[in-house]
């Protein structure tokens, strides 16, 4: 999507053209799912009479949306039929087990779109412009549809981050996992580990989403929880390890520091914390997907950011924490930072 | 922006996750142009304090943009300063004659925007959810927005299109303008020829910014107007050659044959019609600029498209023209199309 601009070619404005009309991706991704477009598609036959029958729609319309997906490397049309790419058919068909369309109702909630209305603004004053303090303010119901929906882009986490978090370790353990959201990597845990009994905290109608997905793992009978803020509530420990996933980068340092420095009074000694974050170089503009996550969290957070390495050790240590090592996540943008009590 | 999914490499859902966020490049882009970023980073030293101060902005706002500006390829990014990249040099930074700042006021007009917030319903239905009929409404002000900001994103083509409308012909001759806009492809052939009359079409505040262009090009005394719709309006003929630069995409095939058949009245035996026009190639999906264009139509008229050069060719024949031949602009998504009367 870099028209022109590369080394290799001569300077045009494509890329500035292309960035101006870069929200068009957005919306039509949005609206093949709304549409159930995906399914059409991967039921065939793949020409537009028969994709404007199953989604109701007219046929111009999904002509000329079609024609996007494909300009867009989302589906291949040949002969003028449209057929899945590996990418569509993994990731875009609901029939797919690894499908990810319920992320679009995430990402395009207005809370979370709604600042990029307000850019300049938020850049700024160097806070979001929605209302308290934004997608962290207390109770925002954002996180209950993010547990609900967000899953499918997570779970392909769960098990790495379970096997880096045990290291083959087996019998008794307690596990808290804050922020459980969806609590996929809390029950990854206990599915790892027979014996690991595992706290969920997160805000009541939160921790209902993932309470369904521990009796749904089996595993309700090892999974407590805690109900309310990380900042407020007690921790009831001591604990093993604790899981602070997708958290960190809400808040400013300070604010971290805090929070690890009560994870760590929570923690047997030797005990670990494991984060799992978007962690870009310390160039701050690579890789591109962890990097880009700053933006995320200009727009929706007073404070927060996609730390690097050096600030999260940095941090880590400032609570008191040891040994602290970085595992990316393979074919994906997060990475596990493993600290010891 | 395609993270994984290439030929190459191993399947991730880079590419869904970057389409659903894509909206953050026009908002990113579109905030750094409102902020004045880029003359700052062209007048340097490129650190987030002196960018900051220069934009009036919090520190953490300017970092996360440029970080983000950098990822996108926009700006570039060295030992924690930045720096034009040749995009940025050439068509952001206000100082260059080449800027292209201004268009981003009239692609992010809310008339242009607000579509694709209803995108899955526009498709449902084949037409824009925008009042009326959209961008083609009578009298729409987006118009004089668009002749007063886009100006600089045509300009580039105006020298081509008078040389192949022209292909060297001087003496007396007349030439119509329709939906003349800013007026430079007008304006144009009475630059590259010293005795043609030019007459500009378009709606009568439209038509100010073509006269004003006329005048700082010193030929206003060879411009005459119409105001008024293409379609209702006496064209005053018989002309030399007619410009109809952008505007049959809007309009359905039998509206553009009409609207051909009304020029065709117009000109005399001999005299040519150009478009100027995004034609994609008969796949309708390449290449890419031009092909993307149908999607800008579909929200926001009623029943426009971007034309293959096979549909152009039918109604040019239906209307009475024939000698049709088709001359793309090098480095730009548009085309020219000639017919002769």
């Amino acid at each position: 999507m870099h028209p022109g601009n590369g080394a290799e070619g001569p300077l045009t404005p494509g890329l500035v053209f292309e960035m101006l009309q870069a929200h068009q991706r957005t919306a039509a991704l949005k609206a093949a799912i709304d549409l159930d477009l995906f399914r059409a598609v991967g039921e065939g036959p793949g020409d537009v009479a028969s994709i404007a029958r199953h989604c109701k729609c007219s046929e111009r319309g999904i002509r000329i949306l079609c024609d996007f997906l494909t300009i867009t490397e989302v589906l291949v049309k040949e002969d003028g039929r449209y057929r899945h790419s590996p990418t569509s058919a993994a990731f875009l068909d609901p029939r797919s087990p690894m499908s990810l369309a319920s992320i679009a109702q995430f990402l395009s909630n207005p809370a979370n779109r709604e600042p990029y209305d307000h850019l300049a603004e938020i850049v700024r004053t160097g806070r979001t412009t929605l209302a308290g303090d934004g997608s962290v303010e207390p109770e925002n119901p954002i996180w209950v549809q993010f547990a609900e929906t967000m899953a499918p882009m997570m779970a392909p986490m769960a098990g790495p981050l379970g096997a880096t978090v045990l290291e083959g370790r087996t019998g008794p353990m307690r596990v808290l996992d804050i922020a459980a959201g969806h609590g996929l990597f809390g029950i990854e845990i206990a599915k790892q580990n027979p014996q690991a009994q595992v706290t969920g905290l997160d805000w009541a109608p939160v921790l209902r989403v993932a309470l369904d997905n521990a009796q749904k793992a089996g595993v309700q009978e090892r999974y407590d929880m805690i109900p309310g803020s990380a900042f407020e509530v007690d921790f009831k420990g001591p604990y093993d390890a604790v899981l602070l996933t997708n958290f960190l980068h809400h808040f400013d340092q300070p604010t971290c520091v805090a929070l690890l420095k009560k994870v760590h009074a929570a923690l047997k000694a030797g005990g670990r914390v494991a984060t799992l974050e978007f962690v870009p170089n310390e160039d701050r503009v690579s890789p591109r997907m962890a990097a880009s996550f700053s933006m995320t969290m200009l727009a929706s957070t007073p404070a927060g950011d996609a730390y690097t390495l050096s600030e999260l050790t940095a941090m880590y240590t400032a609570a008191g924490f040891s040994n602290i090592t970085a595992h990316p996540i393979p074919m994906s943008p997060h990475t596990i930072v493993l600290g010891s009590a």
